[in-house]
């Protein structure tokens, strides 16, 4: 694609200046329109170095209101990021509803740079594959998201780095690594053809433009933004929307179910505390070997109401040094999380290597409570099931141990722990209405867990059903549970 | 006074647990409580290495619901802090109302460890006193702070030493620098009195504890710290309010008034566009140079509405490198800054080195319209002058270059241009009623503005008021007086 494409075209000044001008306030229109419908804006610049990104983006700036987008151009220095999954610096990143996020340093970034490390061109399309992925989740939540390579020839290219060298303000622009693609130019250009190709999807598309004339750069990307944000927003639908990817992921075979549960199973007081002692001294020993290797852990927990999640949890996280281990309520999305997609919440609670995250429910709630109370559509929820699926193998890919808890009881334990808490005075304020209603819609809940368990169990984030209608089991069990998934880990 | 304190105290081990368990729950109640009244909590646990942070704080978290508390406890890793003022990445943790903030690390840190860094006494007072303010301001606005130092002997660390050597698993934790400490146990100690003795104030409290076990230890935080939240809880007042710490900051001589100003200064278009294209050409070479040398750069407009300020801070903003340079649109405060200090949302915002923050609005809200429309109360603003002066303080003290422009129009050209904007179409948006209503009460603005001058000007964060009824003088004066300031910072 881009071997055959012009690098230069020729342009009236004077002409392009005027257009420019009247682009940039249109932009501006269409920007407080995409605010009222709240729908976010991605625009990614991208580009050899000295193609001038930093010049069209200031350009592009210029006549829109601060409050509603936010640059990410410089590759933050010395930061954590380095310590979480690859995409989660960008999904921290993400522009809100009704916000435009422009990223000069962005997702591509890697995939541009063939120097820095593809072991083969399978792997390259691994990684564009992950990144179709990551795009298309954004644009099936409604974003709306631009591709801009400015292609330059290697001539200007020359040209430009001598002028910045030329200049003692700003020859310390030019790096080392800038020298090296110069040499380098026709691969940098073969690598991001292929790149492009592998990722020109119809819901995140492209723009190769010819940038030898920065004037004209602008202008081509003025033009396409102007023009692409102005049909959609009148025809009011995301044609994003109606694409649908599914990957496919294969589930391990035999995915756990409700009805399977033994809900007898139990322990006395005395095994209870002879295990309890065992598996408290091995886990703390485990956290220690945990962070020291460096290998994050995340524990999902979710359940019944009044299964006991809570108790649970916190036998857990007393065999942990609270230092790296971090329990994380999830509720309803409150501030800057309903403003965002579902995964948000979830990707910027990730925990960095060597820590525990143990999540009190989790991104589950989008098949469960949402499912069932219709807070989200039935398509909505039917892509959950993959994005799901895609979040947590980003996860587990880079390294994150991922335990999925079910804290199983049945509607008689239910019936009788709410009773207890109605008539315990500290424990009232545990028991609202809400519990109450939810326990009528018991059927709705129980066909709609089973769902989840069948289409989001894999080998690579297993659910585990907890019966816990006899607490101390429960308790027991996910601590051998934790303790044998961080043993067969540390073994590798 | 650590040397005449007791580091072991005889406890009856089983009553202790009785005891311990029961203030766990009484510390559960009390942190619902506090949430309702939404009142934040900070917690700060020091202490030497091996004294026993880590089991504390989980201890202490044992009840708690962990919605509602946040710990910080391993000093970050690498990160961008050190690119920001000392104190912005512990204003960046702070606990939101009604929730409690576990500190382990916290600002105490440098102080405490002697070797690292302080000039002379004198300089380590200094330190003490910007402590004082910082939690001076933190427990005006209502937070609690509870200080809490786990005082242990000598031979109580070196056994602890020696235990967590033997262990394979844990024989990594004691490092060189805890080596040495054990060397120089005395004169951490003297050094740590000294601190303790600067800190010790009304308002947050340092509390010894003889922390030989670990148990006492807990207990003895535990029995403060419940009877005085639940003292506070129930009075309903919070006593640090009662205390005023007037830092006295002197301001620089002649500060301006808005009626000195002459808004006849004016420029025509030729000698405009002559200045804009010179001054454009330094500051973007000054911004190379600044970015260089890693200088951080605020610049703060206030003004009247319809002054000017979006279109001064454009001009401004565009010859700048936009990667290098963020504008910082203030409201209203929204989502989490709703539940924080009133300052949290500008501390978390300052740039970080070699970078430039423009603010279209600023902190000085709270005395202008927080102040005229009565949303803080007059005790709030009188504090406020001293609690921005202070931050500008810490921010300059860390490097930054701070300037503040107060945009200025009088009535007549403020209608004029209402006018304007509500008869062009494509400006209509940017005049709203509220601009209206703010109009009629002018006179108060304006004595809120020339009393805001006279009290926040000063040598390190000076006010230029921009005469604005001619823009184009405004837009040149403003580049005119960024220039000059970083000019004189570049030959420092």
């Amino acid at each position: 694609m881009l071997t055959g494409c012009e690098t230069h075209i020729e342009i009236d000044k004077a002409e392009c200046k005027k257009e420019i001008v009247s682009l940039q306030l249109q932009l501006a229109s269409l920007q407080r329109q995409y605010r009222e419908k709240g729908i976010p804006i991605v625009i990614l610049i991208a580009g050899p170095s000295a193609s001038g990104k930093g010049r069209v983006v200031g350009e592009l700036l210029r006549e829109l209101d601060p409050r509603n987008y936010s640059l990410h151009s410089v590759p933050s220095p010395p930061t954590d990021d380095i310590r979480y999954p690859f995409l989660r610096r960008y999904w921290c990143r993400l522009p809100a509803n009704g916000t435009i996020g422009l990223f000069i340093d962005n997702w591509y970034r890697a995939l541009f740079h063939r120097s820095k490390g593809f072991k083969s061109k399978a792997d390259q399309a691994n990684w564009c594959q992950r990144i179709n992925t990551f795009e298309q989740q954004l644009t099936s939540s409604g974003m709306r998201i631009f591709k801009y390579y400015l292609h330059i020839s290697r001539k200007e290219q020359k040209k430009r780095f001598r002028k910045l060298s030329g200049n003692k303000h700003t020859t310390w622009r030019i790096k080392a690594a800038d020298k090296l693609m110069l040499k380098e130019f026709e691969q940098y250009h073969e690598n991001a053809d292929r790149v492009i190709e592998f990722t020109h999807k119809e819901n995140a598309t492209w723009t190769i433009v010819p940038a030898d004339s920065g004037q004209y750069a602008l202008l081509a990307i003025l033009r396409t933004l102007v023009t692409e944000l102005d049909k959609n927003s009148f025809q009011g639908t995301s044609p994003a929307a109606e694409k649908k990817l599914h990957i496919e992921v294969k589930t391990i075979e035999q995915s756990p179910r409700l009805e399977n549960a033994d809900l007898s199973l139990s322990l006395n007081l005395l095994e209870y505390e002879n295990s309890l002692e065992e598996l408290r001294s091995r886990l703390y020993k485990l956290h220690n070997q945990v962070y020291r290797r460096k290998i994050p852990v995340v524990i999902a927990y979710e359940g019944w109401d009044a299964a006991g999640k809570g108790g649970n949890i916190k036998r857990l996280a007393h065999s942990l040094d609270p230092r790296g281990c971090q329990v994380m309520p999830i509720g309803a999305p409150v501030g800057d999380e309903k403003t965002h997609h579902y995964l948000w919440r979830f990707w910027t609670r990730v925990p960095r290597t060597g820590h525990i995250a143990i999540f009190d429910r989790t991104w589950y709630g989008r098949v469960l409570v949402e499912k069932v109370e219709g807070l989200c559509s039935p398509e909505e929820c039917e892509r959950a099931y993959s994005e799901i699926m895609e979040m947590e193998r980003e996860w587990t890919d880079s390294g994150i141990v991922l335990l999925k808890f079910w804290i199983n009881i049945d509607q008689e334990e239910q019936l009788k722990r709410f009773q207890e808490r109605k008539n315990t005075p500290h424990k009232q304020w545990k028991i609202t209405d809400e519990d109450w209603r939810n326990r009528e819609k018991w059927d709705k809940y129980a066909e709609a867990v089973n769902i989840m368990l069948q289409r989001t169990h894999s080998g690579w984030a297993p659910w585990t059903i907890v019966e816990s209608n006899c607490k101390l089991h429960a308790r027991i069990k996910v601590m051998k549970t934790v303790v044998a998934a961080l043993e067969t880990r540390l073994r590798k």
